[in-house]
């Protein structure tokens, strides 16, 4: 019998904020593949899980190009989703982790359609997305009442407009660390800079919150940082 | 000591969906409040974490008036923030439930700044929002690459424009059942309708999934439903 897939969302950074769901599956995993930035280096999504991965499962890490070439990032999908076909042929469960949430921003989405349109069966457990853990963690609510919110993935080249956010009474700018000059100005533009704070790694022990934006303007700040904003009151 | 105050999310409705935070946190609770609809009525919080509660703890249902007005509702909110002192000031730790994450359009916001303000130790454990579990349950990617994504409670009388969501490829709608018709109307104006997808009830026993909006348009739905859409490429 084939084996399932499974996307499995492992939370923001600390091992707690796994779900039972995410615990349940990975102990029944025969194969677990995780993204790794490079050879020796640590990937923080098997950190976050590996109390949960039984003896004997075999440990597979799934290297990207860092590239927004489309072409050149399909052609490595297609070759990790025939890895994974591979181990699901030979009834192996096989789990893909991700940090936070499975169908928020990751590489999960394209082999999840990939081998579900080959027509393996496929299961997605949803995990706690960063940003939520970083409002409980600042103490920021997100959204109250009516109030709408934006998550913006934040990349060289943005171009949104400050109008646009006028609707918006909350908005979360995730990888704001390409560039922070940038975001920030956006975000004074917007309105959003007084209630704007700083998150850098969410829920691992180097943990940093910062309340005062203007504090940047001149920093650099961790590749793993979001901003959380709400819209001050006029 | 005085006790302190936990704001815990206990995810969208599958028990197995709690996070191990979150089961600690209560293990450890003198006092658990829970949004309540009525008297004799089932509170959606309870159900998810009942067995997760210590035998002998203080069950407290929680019932806030049903309007939207503001001054009520403050003055409710005022009295059950006096409630949660009283036990703190007797070194009980008091809990207060929210389903899916307690800094998305949870009471427990209004909750947190009053005894956060009166100066009490306060924690947030984060949850699995509802979408992101609706996302995994009907498989469709809420953001990938650099797309932004809109959430937006709706609410009879909402006047968001079709233009406004121009900058976004992905719009999450909650409470849509006050009014379907206006919800599908923008869905069909902003170009998000034929990738629209409405789950009810996600991750309860009778969570449906309908992945046809037209099938809708004449329908009532479920309070408890929220629509997922992805733009449709031109």
């Amino acid at each position: 019998m084939r084996g399932t897939f499974y996307g499995v969302g492992v939370g923001p950074g600390d091992p707690d904020l796994v779900t039972l769901k995410a615990i349940k599956v990975l102990k029944r995993a025969e194969v677990v593949l995780f993204p790794s930035t490079g050879r020796g280096k640590e990937s923080i999504a098997l950190a976050i899980a590996k109390d949960y991965i039984p003896e004997g499962c075999t440990l597979s890490p799934v290297f990207l190009p860092m590239t927004r070439d489309k072409e050149k990032l399909e052609k490595a999908w297609d070759h990790v989703s025939l890895e994974i076909a591979e181990h699901l042929d030979q009834g192996r469960n096989t789990v893909f982790l991700t940090v936070g949430d499975p169908m928020l921003y990751s590489t999960y989405i394209y082999l999840f359609s990939r081998i579900k349109t080959a027509g393996y069966s496929v299961q997605t457990v949803p995990g706690v997305p960063s940003f939520c853990a970083a409002a409980s963690a600042a103490g920021l609510p997100l959204g109250e009442g009516d109030e709408k919110i934006a998550i913006i993935p934040w990349n060289a080249g943005e171009s949104l407009s400050a109008e646009s956010l006028d609707p918006f009474s909350c908005a979360v700018f995730l990888k704001v660390s390409s560039d922070l000059t940038g975001v920030l100005q956006l975000i004074r533009e917007g309105g959003f800079f007084r209630k704007g704070i700083l998150v850098s790694r969410c829920g691992h022990d180097n943990e940093h919150i910062e309340t005062d934006l203007s504090a940047l303007e001149e920093r650099n700040v961790d590749y793993f940082s979001l901003i959380l904003a709400r819209k001050e009151e006029s």
